[in-house]
């Protein structure tokens, strides 16, 4: 089944387009949460898994998808990324989407290895197995399209998604992205790129296997993202932690309320440093994510489309 | 010790400017070799973790560094990342410097757990430990400044290295590094705003933690390059198997013979398979290694500046 139509199914279950990130830096983790393991990175890892399914089953059934960051797995060796191996299967299990944020990228027959890895089959003796098998990656566009194709390629047959990076939420964005040529920024080159690469896998939902990162940072650009790339579900980082509230990603989100997922990150998971969730919720950590989380969709609601999907029919039974 | 120090003074005890690329794609390997494993993804991982040993086992004494590109490990799940890991391991262990090449990027704090994880420490209970320590890591600049600040400044403070991709050697790199900016392509403000990163870290040597990958497959910009970053190692892919001659890649080197390391991957790493080496080294594939590496060091000293290097007292004992 396409990812776009697999999404958006998603997002009508769960009756909001949350995307909970997990960077699970071990200092934000639980109060008490690393000493119930070993000192040493093994112990680390098997805390990092420990936490990413807490927060996995805090969120199962009341968001459509998860994205866990490589960066804070890999961190921990090869034990850290057999945390994250596990906790994404964990997650998938539990009926949620996964998205892994490596932001990968290589010229074509190395893209293909890494399509194969997080989205496809790996060559096992005479077999072809999976061996990540995520449901979308996110990748960096600098290459161009053929560093880009054997991703498009791969998660198209698999029924599986790739975000392409096209404008990121960070200060320097500004510094390679931004720069006019031929009267367009770079970020629109590659949103138009983007466009070609989108449009033939499109599935029924209008939705399809290619989607864009636009940053909720800068909400005019959303706004011109969300019109130049029609069908292109958007992943939006930069609400909560990094300054952008439900207006500014409002932009994102087509009249119906699809098109868009919202990422938040530590405003979810590490929910429980805040002190009114912990004055609230105490040692229950997990309870004070699951709280965070319905805020975030009450407050998306009030402000933005995604309201429309909780009209009857499309609420969680 | 800075990066660049140790990349002079192991190019000029090698003899050489050559950097082995290890992607290890498991229908290339030696003949019977996978058969030797369970057939699994944990018998693929050992098998390429065996392989990346042997490769080692071969060059080591040879050349300076070696480059391990992650995309062919990552596809065997955590089981390769722990043959990658160990394989890096054992490449330092053997005297050689070693690259990852992982092309990563992300948002500052994101960026840092990355630099973090491969070239500084992370913590473990009280203290800080490396994790992967290789001795540079490859990083993708889209996200401009504040997503490779990280990357610089762990990498400064550890001794280690940086290659930031400029110019990449794939068709497709002209999409969007070619695209002129205020009378410049995107690449040379790459190339500008790595001039700046890099300066603040050059060692005695001249060079310092902060290289840049600049493809052979376009020798004038290669020659743009050099000239634009005095005192930036080049990364040069594209000899070999991607076309690249060595009259293409002596523009990335100063008249000395230092500033540039010349990758070769599959014409190295995969030398056992072209027919007449197979012809003399039957069987024996680290032989056949060690041949094709003798061959491109000739090629490059009879075409290339990297000839000085062999000057007395700059031979290996």
């Amino acid at each position: 089944m396409n990812f776009g139509d697999r999404v958006v199914e998603a997002v009508r279950r769960a009756g909001n387009p949350i995307m909970v990130g997990v960077d699970p830096r071990p200092e934000e983790l639980p109060s008490g949460f690393l000493d119930r393991y070993e000192g040493d990175r093994a112990g680390v890892a098997s805390a990092l898994e420990a936490f990413g399914r807490g927060v996995v089953d805090a969120v199962a059934g009341l968001v459509p998808i998860v994205k866990f960051q490589a960066a804070f797995y890999e961190a921990y060796g090869p034990e850290g990324v057999a945390a994250l191996h596990a906790s994404t299967a964990h997650a998938r299990r539990a009926g949620l989407l996964v998205v892994l944020d490596g932001k990968r990228n290589d010229i074509g027959s190395t893209a293909e290895a890494y399509a194969r890895a997080y989205l496809g089959k790996v060559a096992v003796g005479t077999q072809f197995l999976p061996s990540w098998d995520v449901d979308a990656l996110t990748i960096n566009p600098y290459l161009g399209t053929d560093g880009v194709a054997p991703f498009v390629k791969v998660a198209a047959r698999e029924g599986k998604g790739v975000f392409v990076l096209v404008r990121t939420s960070n200060p320097s964005a500004v510094e390679f992205q931004d720069l006019v040529s031929g009267g367009r920024p770079l970020y629109r080159h590659v949103a138009d790129k983007l466009a070609g690469w989108a449009a033939p896998h499109v599935g029924s939902s209008g939705y399809g296997a290619i989607g864009a990162v636009a940053g909720a940072t800068y909400p005019g650009q959303l706004a011109e993202l969300r019109a130049a790339l029609p069908g292109v579900l958007l992943l939006v980082p930069g609400y909560g932690a990094q300054g952008g509230s439900a207006t500014d990603v409002s932009p994102a989100f087509e009249a119906d309320g699809l098109g868009a997922l919202i990422n938040n990150s530590r405003g979810l998971a590490f929910a429980y440093n805040r002190p009114a969730l912990r004055e609230a919720h105490g040692d229950d950590w997990q309870g004070a994510i699951a709280q965070a989380v319905r805020e975030m969709a009450d407050d998306l609601a009030a402000h933005t489309p995604s309201a429309r999907l909780r009209a009857p029919g499309a609420r969680p039974a």
